[in-house]
């Protein structure tokens, strides 16, 4: 039986913690109860063999018997193929996941990752491009607490694209990004609140403390 | 049988034309040799059906059948599946289109959009925030310069990936930064070079002038 292998770092700093995309893989593995074993890769050293499964140096990569891939998008596209709890069956319900997950990545944490770089090193000068990633996020997440206003998840049930979802938007919680948008908050929780959030979080931080 | 429709902005400023996304559903279908139809919506005033169709107000999406779609990669993934111009079909081939798919979205142009916004404003001011997205930028180009040195394009022959990847850095190239990658540039010269490209770049500009 070909055995799913999440590779991520052996150890990385204090402030990535809890927020590197490993996260979002072992989530997937946990609600889509698949089994899974956890690889390192050096974080200091990142050799040949490293970018052989991931081009930009960059973790996680899972690997299924001779599938190698990269893309925390990817991944949990690949993932879903192996369960209905996390991928629904009937084209029209696919094509509204698939969707949700590219907005995820491509529609909002191309916002919210710029824009939390900014408040990392906690620049608040208002240049005119800096006001545009500003806009730009706020666009976006006055959208999304729109959909949040009839629904519990993106779609009639829960997937891959809450996970992704629910993930990027965490990370705009961390900066306190989300004030202005209770329902979007309220989803972060919500989502969160899964055993399977729980046990991939707890086993992260276990993970790269062993490294300490 | 089931028509492929695209919708795009009946009309848009100067600036964005020929870049508009609706180019990557264009250039998808030209290479498949897909019939498909146009159909507009309105730039100024986006009411509830535009926001049904796509969540953020954006364009384009695709509609096929019972079938609507929006995001350029879901649409692009949709549309691979009606072609092996775009898409292979053995998994371990799928899954690597699929993880560039994703690197050009969430790697690639999370890292240049934003970069761009700050070109696009001539907003040259370094602070603490922006030093960060121009190496974010800078590290993903290096990389991407070195995929380049052994492939014409990123899997074994084109598909959709080179489609979303060319069309990212093209908006890197407008503004000359892909002066130190080479590789990169001549990746987008050559992608942009096909006859689909071409086709779907003069029906965008057409289409566009003609609301003019």
């Amino acid at each position: 039986m070909r055995e799913f292998v999440v590779t991520t770092y052996d150890w990385v700093p204090e402030v990535p913690r809890g927020y590197v995309r490993d996260l979002r893989i072992r989530w997937a593995l946990e609600e889509a109860e698949l089994p899974y074993r956890v690889e390192a890769t050096s974080f200091r050293d990142r050799g040949a063999e490293h970018f052989l499964h991931q081009p930009f140096g960059q973790a996680p990569w899972l690997t299924h018997g001779e599938i190698s891939i990269s893309e925390s998008g990817a991944i949990l596209l690949y993932i879903g193929e192996f369960s209905q709890h996390l991928m629904p069956t009937t084209p029209k319900e696919r094509a509204k996941v698939i969707e949700w997950v590219f907005a995820a990545l491509n529609s909002v944490e191309m916002a919210s990752l710029p824009w939390s770089l900014f408040k990392f090193t906690n620049d608040e000068e208002m240049t005119a491009g800096r006001n545009l990633i500003e806009g730009f996020l706020s666009t976006r997440l006055k959208h999304m607490e729109q959909v949040f206003e009839d629904r519990e998840w993106l779609t009639e049930a829960f997937s891959i694209a809450d996970i992704l979802m629910s993930d990027v938007l965490r990370l705009v919680d961390r900066f306190d990004g989300l004030a202005e948008y209770p329902l979007c908050h309220s989803f972060v929780e919500r989502a969160t609140a899964r055993p399977a959030f729980a046990k991939a979080l707890e086993d992260q931080l276990a993970h790269f403390a062993a490294s300490d």
